[in-house]
Parts: structure tokens; C-alpha cells; sequence
């Protein structure tokens, strides 16, 4: 894998770093293909149970590289087929993020614009720092930000999605934590720290219980409510009859920490129960 | 009717309180079946115009039943056809509040977690104390609440119900409002006379013309627009011809209180006009 | 056009008020044909590229005209073929407003109820006095906001939207904003300068771009995500193909203004960058 990704393993936590700070991490071609390769190796690594998805340098990501974009004018067809392929490609990135068995989580140090932001709108769960901005603004060079546009107006309200890409207009850190385009904010030098902590509670869960439910999470958003249902239950019944499942209520039950075969970590243990403490 | 459930009637208002405290009301076969019918019955009743959904003891609902859950497993298929009933059961009563004519408010003093907070979700309205907490916490012992997961993404933003059914943590009332799975708190003091308040206000309205505005509701949340719109004129064209709302707007130019034959309380009373006030 | 919509145009901007303050604006059969015609001659007009619709008097629009629906049940139908044709007129104005090319915001000065606070929630963008209050209350008189219902849910969360159709309560324009109604809320005697200031933000940006973004950002929404993304990554690539992008990503990059041949004003410039600022 290109140097533009750098890959840090701690046990079950697979933090990613887009290593390009000179250009902002634009989603250059090769930006896109060594996230889409590295994901998609992650996808079938029975040892990962979590994604970090964080970036070196100023920005986060600034959007898809305008130089590249340019320079595939010269062709003869102008470049449509070109875009076609980025857009294309870029569009399967942020869908693998969804269907990846592991939870991603956007570690959002810095400003994240056009599909930038759509990678954080894109990622299951993102802390931000409390001086990271994010933007839609490529109407302010006259393009409309219409992929970045599918996944912030299914994270965000509608009025507030259409008058970032309408107006190119940043939200605060504050702002995208209200709206819903992150979870949190924390401050700058506590970043990496919150979204560490964030990860390991994460990986303490049983990792094919997630895989499947976060699976069954973005199907059944896609239909209507009887649909979703069908389908939640199937899920529901086929989580139930895994051995772990079996094994993690009986501890529950018993008020013990679950033997689990399929876990991440040694110290893997249910979480407290608010009802009983 | 099992003393599972308690149904006490005020006028044209049914409350129905969960009764199991000491299992805190888990949502066993038992109780799925008793809400089922008791809303079903409801459902066929004119005299009632709202439900309350309320529950007795130190917890709202902790989800479903997981001793009786194991023991299925003693089956020789493992539980299997047991869970498919079970989840199919409770959805089945999920939706049903939605299909309901009158409107559902559930009044949620303390903890509601895995398909207790679903329960709330799935209320058309709901009121919580300052105390109450909502969690979706199956996933602590390896247990994904996918089909809590199907309502709560419905009501609260995206990002926000991942980050409940994948880290097991609770929100706090205040939280709950402020995301948009309950509509308001109370202190606990006053939770059940604030929503006996609410549903006072909403049973003083004209049933049909909230059966029908409700059953409208749901079913054009499932469409695009357009088709949205075309099931809204239907609706809407349907409300018209009814007698009592001739009545009612004329009662309203008239400044006067509406003659209805349809009403719920001797003291039904269309709300004050801003505009006009 | 008849005087109860009056159209004044600042170079790019077309600001429409309606007109009929003694009726509050009701969205009569004449207001909705001159709202839908005058929108409609608008679509078409290369040299507007924002629309902001405004309202004269105390409130912004009361909803349907009472008397004049009262006054159809003298047909010999009881009026229903007047409310079929009414409601479906009402609304094809309000998808008008979304899949017309300019953006429309609409500026609201006092109360919006029923179809008015449909008017305002189908708008792309609104800003609000904050004495503005918004109510889908025809609940009160005996019917159900059902057509207004389709626009307010797709805009603000479902608890929120079905407690202002059930209870008939009025939000303050702050618990608008909060909600997601509307973008934001200014003190009354800035309301005029503030939404113009807004809509020349907008008007400033390159036209075809904006107009293929709105109707792209629309389409996606009724979408599937991976149907969302096919159509997008079309509209993205259309976007590119255009002159004046090349141009806009060309001046970007070189630090200088655009030279756009579509710009609706003189002064058309892209936005500051934040990462390279």
C-alpha cells in the first residue's frame, strides 16, 4: 500500500492515516483506490473490529484533487470518462464504508470540505475536533456538491443540508455536532485520545454480533417500516443462535464476564447494566 | 385481560400501565401478547380517544424477556422458530401502534432500554421524566438491537442511533428531547399529570378527523413526494366531507364552539386562533 | 398577474410578496394560481437566480381560505371535486418550489399555519422573524393537516411534526430553527435585509450549476443510497462538462475570479477557501 495511507494496528483497532498533507488529502485517484484497497482488506480480517479513519497534517481532507480533475480536460472526450470513473469510484468508497462488518470512525482534526465532509457524513460515527469546520462549497467554483449531497442529507436536516450546498457556507465543529454530521466534539490535543477510547469500547463488543447488526442497520434504512422489520427480525433470530450470543446472555444472567470465542480483546466484558446496578 | 397490564379510563383517555415491575417490565411473550390485544381492543373502541402508555416500578421497560428467551433453547430446533415468533410478535405490536386510529403518548418514568426503547420510539408521542434513560444496549452481551434499531432510525438522527446500538450508551432525558425521541420532560412529580394534560388536549380534538389524519401520517412517510401528496389530497379531501368538520369550520368563522357528534368530552373545544386572536 | 402577488426584481433576484393581508394571505384559489403561474414564468427566466417569497401584513400565510372551501359545499357534490382540484393545485405549488431551478427562501415575518407552514417548510431555505410562530393546527377546527404534514415531516423529526398535527401548538421561531423548519432566525427589523443578503450570497454563484445541484439534491432524496449515488455521479459529471466550471476550478486554482459567461451578476466571485486561506 502507497505511503498515501498509513495503517497503525493497535490489537483489534485498525487506525488509518490519509498521509497527503501538502494537498490537503484530496481524493485524488490514488487516495481513493489505496482507501477503497485498505478497506476493503480490512473487510475480511477477522482481527480488526474497528476502523480510526484520521488524517496528518492541517486539513482532514479537502475534496476531490482539482489539478487532476483539470488535467483530464486534454482528452478527447473532454475528460467525462474520467469522471465517470472518479465519481464512480469515490461513490463506492463512501457505500464500502456502509457495508464494511467493522465500525468506521472519522477522527476529524481539522477542516473537511466537498467530499471531504462527505467522507465524515459517510463514516458510522465521527468526533471532531472543537476546531475542525466542514463544508460543501464547491458551488463557490460553480460545482455543485450533489455526491457529498446523498450522504449529508441522510445525516443532517434537510433545510441546513441544502444551505451548505447552496450558500458554500462552513459549519463549526459546535454546529455539526448539533446537526448530527458528527457525534461529539472534544477539544484539539484530546482528539486522538476521545477517539481512541471511543474504539476500544467498540472492539470490546462481540465482533460478529456488530458485523451483522451493522449490517442490517443501513439494509433496513432503505425500507419502508413493515420491510425494515422483516428484515430486523431475520437478523434478530440469526444473532440469537450464535454460540457467543447464547453465551454472552448467560453470563448477563449470571452476572459474570461472557467466555466468548469470537473476541476481540482479552478484557472483552459486557457493559454495566443501569437498570439492575 | 392478564393483570400483566393495567387499564384505567378517564373519559375518552385509556392509560395503560405495564405491570411487572419486578421483571422490569420485560417485554415477555406474556406482555407482548397483553399490549397486543389490549390495543387491538382499543382500536376497535369509539369511546377512546388517546392512549397512554405507562408503566409501574423503578423501570419503563428493560426489553425483551432473556431468562425466557434461553429457555427456548432447550428446543430441539435452539430456539429458533420460538425467536422468529417472538420477533415477529413484537414488531407486529410495534407497528400497531402506528396503525392505531387513536394517538399512543407513552409517559416513560425510568429506564427504557433494547425493545423498551423501541417501545418509545414507536409511541406517537412520548413524555419523559428528567429522569428517565433510553439506551439500546443489547449489544453488551453480544445481542445487536436491530429491531429497536428499525424505530429508533426513524425518529432520531443517524449517526446518533449508531452511536446507541454500537457503544451500549445511554442517553439521558435531556438527550432524548433534545435528539428527538421523546418530545419533552417533566420532573418526575409531574409526569403524570403532564400527560394526562397532553392527552386531555389531544382527545378534545375530533377523533375521525385525527384516525384519519394519523393513519395518513404513517402511510405517506413511506412514500416519495409525489405519492406522498397524492395519499395526503385523499385524505384531506376525505376530512372535508365529513359533517363535523363543515361543523367545525363553521363553528370556527362563527367564533363559537363546534356542535360535534363525534366528540370525546362535553367540553371539546377547538384551540385559540393566533392569527386571528 | 393579479396585484395579490407582487413580483419586484433586484437584478438576479426575484422577491414576490403576497399580498392579501386582510385574509392573512390565505392560500386561495387565486393565490395559489398566481403563486404557481408567477413561479412557473420564473423557472424559465435565465436572468433570476433566487426567489424569495415574502408576505405583507401581520401573518405570513394562514392556510387555505375557509369561506371559500365552505362556500364549494354548495355543489351539488358537497364540494368534493372542488377540494380534489384544490388540494391537488395546492399542492403542485409546492412541488414547483423544488423542482424549480432557482433556490426559493422564504422570508417569513409573522405566523405561518396549515398550508402556510407548508409554504414555509417547502421552500429550500427560510429565515424567520423571531416573532414569527408556526402552527399546522387545522386539527382544531376538525381537520387534520394532512397535505401540510407531507412538506413538515420531511423537514423537522417525526415526534415534533406529529405533536404540532395532534396538539395544534404553535413553535416559536426559535423551536423552528432548532427543528429544522427553518435556517435560522433574525430580530424582526433585520428579517428584509438579512434574506437579501442571503439570497445575494446565492445569487453570486454560477446559475446552471446551482440549478442542476437543486434538482439533483431533490431526486437523490427519494432514493435508495446506491441509486442516490447513480444519479448524483451523473449530475456531477454533467456539472463538470460545463464551461464555465472548467473556468470557475481554472480561477480557483490560479487565485483570480472566474470569468463566467452565465453569471447573474457582475460581481459573481467563488467564495474564500478556509483550507488555504
Amino acid at each position: 500500500m502507497s505511503e498515501l495511507i498509513l495503517r497503525n494496528d493497535t490489537g483489534p483497532i485498525a487506525r488509518l492515516v490519509m498521509n497527503s498533507p501538502t494537498n490537503f488529502n484530496a481524493l485524488s485517484a490514488e487516495m481513493i483506490a489505496g482507501l477503497y484497497t485498505t478497506l476493503a482488506t480490512i473487510a475480511n480480517d477477522d482481527e480488526i473490529g474497528v476502523v480510526i479513519l484520521a488524517a496528518e497534517g492541517k486539513a482532514f481532507c479537502a475534496g476531490h484533487d482539482l489539478r487532476q480533475m483539470q488535467a483530464a480536460r486534454a482528452n478527447r472526450d473532454g475528460g467525462r470518462a474520467g469522471y465517470v470513473a472518479l465519481f464512480d469510484g469515490c461513490s463506492q468508497l463512501m457505500q464500502l464504508i456502509s457495508t464494511l462488518p467493522q465500525p468506521v470512525i472519522a477522527e476529524v482534526q481539522g477542516v473537511a470540505t466537498a467530499a471531504g465532509c462527505q467522507l465524515v457524513a459517510s463514516c458510522d460515527l465521527a468526533i471532531a475536533s472543537e476546531k475542525a469546520r466542514f463544508g460543501v462549497n464547491g458551488i463557490d467554483i460553480g460545482l455543485f456538491c450533489s455526491t457529498p449531497a446523498v450522504a449529508l442529507s441522510r445525516v443532517i436536516p434537510r433545510k441546513a443540508a441544502f444551505h451548505m450546498l447552496a450558500t458554500g457556507e462552513f459549519l463549526s465543529a459546535e454546529e455539526a455536532a448539533r446537526l448530527g454530521l458528527v457525534n461529539r466534539t472534544v477539544p484539539a490535543e484530546k482528539l486522538a485520545d476521545e477517539t481512541m477510547a471511543l474504539a476500544e469500547k467498540i472492539a470490546a463488543k462481540l465482533p460478529s454480533a456488530m458485523g451483522m447488526g451493522k449490517r442490517g442497520f443501513y439494509e433496513q434504512l432503505g425500507h419502508d417500516t413493515p420491510s425494515a422489520y422483516e428484515a430486523a427480525c431475520d437478523t434478530m433470530v440469526a444473532n440469537m443462535m450464535l454460540r457467543d450470543t447464547d453465551e454472552g446472555i448467560n453470563a448477563f444472567l449470571e452476572k459474570r464476564r461472557p467466555d466468548w470465542d469470537d473476541t476481540a480483546e482479552e478484557e472483552a466484558a459486557p457493559g454495566s447494566d443501569p437498570v439492575r446496578a
